[in-house]
């Protein structure tokens, strides 16, 4: 998690850098068509233009929201994750003693079994890990773009990508699970039932009483809930049909926008050659100048619509 | 679902082509009013209508925003059903035991017995489906649009569609229990009901203990609630007043776009007009051309106005 | 509830037909002072009105999420008493043995107590029912309106209104139960604590084992909370000073907006006689007809400014 | 609460009438500058304004929308009071019994007890409401401002402003008790800790069996949460800087209303001068008439936009 | 926190004053381009800025939504750990006895166990707070700002500021507890996990009987997750990627603004100007002072456009 304040400014550009070039080309078209090739009719009227803008900055506002929500709730899971994580190890500590054991078993065989739970939980932790870093279809895209691919290559390199999740998790358990877990698919639920059955074989010895096996049990069902969660989340993106027509409507209107934005640069370069024209003097170079401006104001709205563009594009695809 | 990153736009204006013909028939009768017929008075200032326009998004995003809520409950409830059925799965596995039971079962038996409660899970899984894909008066215009049918019948195959429940059911259950249940009312209830029965009998044989049983019993009384709460999603769609209103408010839109819309390009029409007498030669092939354009410059709202009605709509739909 | 996708158009014409005629008076006023009259200064400039619209668009969607979301709460109430009711039908079934007795009752009697369980709980259903559909002073208006009235007594006769809740209520229960509920205030907090009471003598009986009480009486108190929701919704509307301000505001919108609109109106009128006057014949008929219809555009405005009067009073309305 | 339908127009019209004679005068200040004491120049163009309304319309909804989710939550943590109040008396009247007693108690002794119980209940519920009534540093201006002080003095007697608490709570304590109580703090914990260790006593003198005082000890802690909950949301204003923001924003809106409205009324001032300038006969009374209103028309903003301040200014006081 | 009802003006102006500044340069440098260098073509229509501007009001919305949101779930956090606090106080009153004990305590021994208990509870509560007062990378802006730091040194010492939690936390707990705390990281956690041990050593002495141990058990647990969630508001800011991006659009809309407010300005300023010019006498000196400031209108857009830079800015800054 980037954890500065802002993202500096330039690293935005960067990031986006692509797209402003691209909306600068979408902008520069109509002008060159007014202006150079002198099709004076290519435009579209501002105001229902304005309506559309309304309407899309609104289901894109929802769209962002919907997205932190999403995202909220995932830190929420996690933040759970962490909690049982913790009062999982506290009970491993605290739980697993001689007082109702059939057989005492020795310190380091309750130390080694103590360990070997935990050890678990490590390996169950990381293969949930791996299981939520999986690329699915829909985020291919985010991954692919050259933009992307630079940027995380220079600055990110996320271990997930690097180094396999066979290769982390083997540390963590014995040779025999390893080839148990690894065998069949969801590897994170098979662990869980490992330290389930594990938790069994305990009580069986009587290193857990009755009651607090049964606490210990309903620990590993809410980390099966957890996990459940996280799956879902990861697996159930913001509705495909959503995300389609945002994406649709958010590019209509920045194709449309440059068409739009004429109309009222126009205007500004009307009312300036009426005012040059009233002048007394209208040879001096400055006032030459200034007309020229005036007669192609139309220049300047390719900056503002590729500025409008990238404010409605950036905010579209920020809440992915 | 949908998996991909986005529809592709050309499967999203297939879907909706019927739409964009009808809209372009309604951007073209004020046009063809105006122009060919010369009926000049047939139109409606844009400002209000822009503020309709406004309040329409508003209502629209709302309706997206509730049914994407709702979406999101169903998606809760179901990743519900999936981390039940694991812990359902796991207790069959390790409580059914022969640890209090007062005349020990063979282990074929104990197997026989998990694999009859796992299938009738299987079949209540199935039951509930059907329940969910059954077509309610509120859905019909979905499935039943030529539009659907076509997309439908080429590219999905819902196997609810094609085969009946009691064919798929069937080797999950006893052909008594398979009697029993379709011969009343909530097939998904009475599995339940049936299992839970079961569950009894197991504990009065002793191969499940009366704690065991009793968390057991707790998760059944999960799945109901939550085949409880699948029902109460199917059953209570977007209130049909809102529904009804929101669909007319976009549909007043849409039928008065046309009629608002003209105005701004009528103005940007008399614009290149006025520019175009000023030319110095006016009687060039050109020249005529751009002022044949100027005077029937009306004819490019038909585009435009095409798309917005095309957005709204779309973006009413969408949320259904 | 009402179930088919949409209400048809009609229907809602005709159910609001008589704000539909209050509108088209409202809106013919102005003109009439305009136009007939001769008061030309009667009016408003549509930009701040635009303003106030959007604004009101804001507050009244607002208005109607809070409202579907009362909804929404007040099905997922309802759903749990369904899903409770199941449960408890299930418990009184299954539970109601006599494993534990002290004196064996006979099959029929346990029959004859099971159905008077569940007689008493549909009785309990009932007094609810009732409850709810009880008419609370912030809710007159919407039965009272003749536009209401009409509607229900031609297509619905809801049982509530014509059936006193005792008769209903009479067969479920026995005479004394019967004249000990009526004698008190809450007849369904009775009917539970009747319920409750009954529960304990079958414990002392023997006929429910400790345990198993204590989940039906559980179940007991789940009934009373949803009870208390389900009072909770009914007697506390939206707030009322929200209420009314959203009401006073729409009103506001709705009659300066005739006033508003003609602006626009009149600015077509004049650009369609400019036109006119530059025509070279301009004694024919139709030439005529149009410059008399120029004149007098801003009678096309009282359709228009009904037409949105209609669609912000129904958006308010409709959330109520 | 206020139960009826709506407020009553007058009322509404009553109780803001100070602010309304602030929007008048507000509204009436530049029409003087312009047209008695001739300073043209002292305005505002309304499209920026419109952009800082729209905004202003935004932040307002926004924190209405909060402020009855407050309102929504406070609503249901009382119904959760009531419900669990319903609940303990409930469990006074069954669970308090001679069955497991060390030494019987007569009929009139348990009566007693129950009663001394519920009427601590009653104290604590008394304490609750003294405590909810109490005046806030934000809430002050709510009370003393004169309007509310009228209105108050006319209609509402509220007993919690009239009678002191320690009157209200002394029949239902012993005098005991009353001494503690209100020796420290917060008397409402103070009663609730009272009442569990009378439950303890109770349970010692096996009045209460062990079980049955395990399940009153946690309807005490239900209590003590709801009581917390309660206190919470009574604390913790809308957070301050919202307010104060929200406060200035809608401020800075009325004030700069008369400056920014006065250009549209004069725009159709103007137009209704040129329309008279190009009557034929310009000297009939009528005529004289008309065109003194033309020349003064900004006049008619005041009432205009003192109904925009008021709609904007009640719209933030509402959700306070 | 900051109770009176709203912040006075004069400290908000104070606060924003060095904002304000900037922004009024920001006015100020299109004007002196326009006016006094004469670079008539310097500026930006406003209808799109308009669109812009509503765009970028309705997400800083939604974003002060969210900060709203997460501080009321903190609220909600705060008043939850103060709930917990008040039960684990009356539980150690009065749980902890000799009843069960093995060797009767004195009470004077009783009595210190409790004060231990207590204190360590309020060294908990102390390192919490501690923990949450911590700078994050994030928050640095917030304090470091000069205005908040002249702020702060002037009106609030924050106890966390000045004295260090080693020196708060030192009296409430034994030397060597302190030594153990301070050793490793989370503190709050490890007093925690000190309470529980000591929680079993007591249940082991008797002191404590097994099911109220449990029952304290749970309590502890409950303070875990209530620090936990803590962390998780504390450790997790608004997404620093929205935060970035609202800050980038305000900014954007902001430096826009001046250049496109200047166009309404300059047409009032014309249309006195036109006024003035149809006067009779054009000589007096009042009319020249009017002309002269028609004439340089434009200067009274830099207080305008100061205003809305201020709202919009405060607007996005109030709900970092």
């Amino acid at each position: 998690m980037y954890t500065r304040r802002i993202f500096p400014v330039t690293t935005v550009l960067k990031w986006t850098r692509r797209h402003i070039f691209l909306f600068l080309i979408l902008a520069t078209i109509p002008v060159i068509l007014f202006d150079v090739i002198g099709i004076k009719w290519f435009r579209v009227p501002w105001l229902p233009l304005g309506v559309l803008g309304t309407a899309v900055a609104f289901i894109v506002s929802f769209k962002n929201n919907a997205s932190y929500d999403r995202l909220w709730e995932a830190r929420k899971i996690w933040g759970g994750i962490v909690n049982t994580s913790r009062s999982f190890t506290i009970m491993v500590k605290d739980y697993i003693t001689n007082d109702f054991a059939i057989d005492n078993s020795s310190e380091s065989e309750l130390k080694s079994i103590k360990r070997e739970l935990v050890h678990r939980h490590i390996a169950w932790l990381t293969a949930l890990r791996y299981q939520m870093r999986k690329e699915k279809p829909w985020e291919k895209h985010l991954k692919n773009t050259r933009s992307n691919r630079e940027f995380r290559s220079r600055k990110y390199l996320v271990c997930e990508d690097e180094q396999p999740i066979s290769e982390i998790i083997k540390p963590y358990i014995s040779q025999k699970e390893y080839d148990e877990v690894f065998a069949k698919g969801n590897q994170a639920s098979q662990l869980l039932g490992i330290q389930s059955k594990r938790l069994k074989e305990l009580k069986q010895k009587g290193l857990l009483d009755d009651f607090r096996h049964m606490e210990m049990t309903n620990l590993i069902v809410e980390l099966y809930t957890l996990q459940g969660k996280s799956e879902r989340i990861k697996n159930f993106p913001y509705p495909r049909q959503f995300a389609t027509l945002n994406y649709i409507f958010v590019w209509i209107f920045i194709i449309l926008l440059p068409f739009g934005i004429m109309e009222g640069f126009e205007a500004i370069g009307d009312h300036i050659s009426r005012d040059l024209a009233s002048h007394t003097s209208t040879t001096s170079a400055v006032h030459k100048f200034q007309e020229f401006i005036a007669r192609h104001f139309e220049w300047f709205s390719i900056p503002f619509s590729t500025l409008l563009a990238w404010v409605f594009h950036t905010m579209e695809t920020i809440g992915e």
